[in-house]
């Protein structure tokens, strides 16, 4: 490798983007930040300018707010530039995409266009525009690098190995906070307990889509286009610890597994300084010297039916993936704001499913338009 | 690949041996057994020369009983070879070294120097004589293969990995039949029921040394020169279902692992068909559709002290893990023969260890002089 990779990171005050300028700061001989792009959060996006003095910036809030919040230090404003010029910039060399929602899908083809190195940790950019954006990566070279940790744990484990050899893609799901609950207190569940998760420190949105394992769902779509499998091939296995985070069968019936102490910023590493590994004294190592058990059961489908949906949408095709998507985000900030309750959001999204008339093979304005007629039908849903 | 690979089985009525065969016979259109090394079953030789047609035959029985055997079939006997020959032969592209203790260890050396693709099965050869067998490996450009489980995972896992990447080694080992017994009823266990191993099938010799752990103790020296790595950053970590066979973790903490149902095929074949993958329909698959736990503990160097005997042979090198070597065969053949008691192999070996006046850098004069000496020291050993 060599030389210091420069990066825009697109989404920098949400969780991933948080944790992917930590490891920036670990590595500041080999990444220099050269672009943020933030939604509204003024005060963290002027102390990260202010820590990482980024040639660009791209911001949804007050450019007088945020030119206020940096005059105190004498740092300038940098160069203010839209999602799509930072992710197409001459002096950038990787872009990730930590942007929530289709918000990271215009940004994320603009890099493909520009043969950028692109770590995508949006879900929707795959989930929506599979079709597209696979086409426009093959079209231009360009390798998708994966952050969650289960795609990443894929990655890891297909490194060296035929693509031809994988017979089955085991992505593990830690079951969310809710495994055991029976299907009556789900029900009850309020936001307050399900943005309350076991192992992993995630944003609010991501959070939800665990508990009721549309994550899980989404991430076997995202599978699907990244690894280039059938949907027969990809299966999930809970697994509570969240220390396996995805396994890869072989053609002979070997299996590899990734494992790690559970820490975004592992895979968010891997994906910025792939195909090399580094260490990094802030994360945690696994301790061989305590007794642990780790634990694997199959998902039980009839209690988290999202799974079932989502791999449902993932068959289908066309713009079935974009409704689940957009469904699911207006039923959980409808569940967020207390006006559903948790397993409503499956009957919303299975309704949202039910009545859409899909374009097989969509631009990206079908996707646009699923897109837009499924929030349009999921804000009107009401539980009859 | 492609084409016949043509590979000579160095023991081939044995475990390892037979299970080889088994893998062949899958796999006619892609290995050809060409050569065949037995000790003194004639029965079962004859039986494998009736199918298979090997070219050459070492064999350590009488040549009439196996022409008779033969005869009936109108099989004619095959030319006659010793093992150096067969391993350095012309015809000959894979050896595979299966025979145990240290007849392996001049085969080994002749199929390196004849530039072969060497699969090694064998234990004793790297743990006696290490130094030199790496030293010859390097000189002829020869990547030794593993088939043991364990480093088959290791070799699996560094598939597309940075040797310089590689931060520690687990090594799995089940613990064998009386991981839970208590220190007192260690003492009092008979051959009978340390020959039951929960999950492998396996030679008496390797039971027993599961059984001690010995076995893994061995196969810590043995991964110190299949993968160049020092005794501290090699680890063993007891897990009891099997399952993992071994793990690696890289210096961003990140470890993989490889899976499978304990068979013995599965490291057989990846050894003789690497670096490809193929499905063999008599492998087993793990089923993922039932729950599993798979536990990890630490093992407990007090009451498996072979464990503690290895590394430390290990660590202080030369002569001295040839020492542990013979002393252990000696001692397991007198507790098969209820000459002395399970846990008397460690006493006995350690004596050994203790009174052996090591050679640094040994040849293999020296090698095969300090087994010598420990084999007639053992002998005499008495618990006093």
């Amino acid at each position: 490798m060599g030389g210091l990779k420069r990066i825009a990171i697109l989404g920098s005050t949400g969780s991933i983007g948080q944790q992917t300028l930590e490891v920036a700061r670990v590595f500041r001989d080999k990444l220099s930040v050269v672009g943020l792009g933030a939604g509204g959060n003024t005060r963290l996006l002027a102390s990260q300018i202010k820590e990482f003095r980024p040639r660009m910036v791209s911001f949804n809030g007050s450019e007088t707010d945020l030119r206020r919040r940096l005059s105190p230090g004498h740092t300038s404003l940098p160069k203010m530039a839209t999602l799509e010029e930072m992710a197409a910039h001459s002096e950038v060399d990787l872009v990730l995409i930590a942007t929530s929602g289709k918000a990271g899908l215009a940004p994320t083809l603009a890099a493909i266009r520009a043969r950028k190195e692109v770590a995508l940790a949006n879900k929707e950019v795959l989930v929506m525009a599979g079709t597209m954006v696979m086409a426009e990566a093959k079209k231009y070279g360009v390798k998708i690098r994966p952050v969650d940790s289960e795609h990443s744990a894929v990655w890891q484990c297909l490194k060296g190995e035929q693509k031809k050899k994988v017979a089955r893609l085991l992505l593990t799901a830690s079951g969310g906070p809710f495994l055991r609950y029976p299907a009556k207190k789900l029900e009850a569940i309020t936001p307050e307990q399900a943005l309350n998760h076991p192992t992993w420190k995630m944003g609010r949105k991501v959070t939800i889509d665990s508990a009721t394992l549309m994550n899980k769902g989404m991430e076997v779509i995202e599978a699907h286009w990244l690894f280039g499998l059938p949907y027969g091939r990809i299966s999930v296995v809970v697994h509570t610890e969240s220390i396996v985070h995805s396994m890869v069968q072989f053609t002979d019936g070997s299996i590899k597994a990734q494992l790690s102490r559970p820490d975004m910023r592992l895979p968010i590493q891997y994906a910025l300084v792939y195909p090399d590994r580094h260490f990094n004294p802030d994360l945690p190592v696994m301790d061989w010297d305590k007794a642990m058990a780790l634990n694997f059961e199959p998902p039980d489908l009839a209690r988290f039916p999202c799974l079932r949906l989502a791999r449902e949408a993932g068959v289908k095709g066309g713009t079935y993936p974009a409704v689940l998507c957009a469904a699911d985000e207006v039923a959980v900030e409808m569940f967020l704001s207390h006006r559903i309750r948790l397993a409503d959001i499956a009957r919303l999204v299975e309704d949202a499913l039910e009545h859409h008339r899909g374009v097989r093979c969509p631009s990206l304005d079908d996707v646009l338009e699923a897109d837009a007629w499924a929030r349009q039908r999921a804000k009107k849903w009401r539980n009859h």
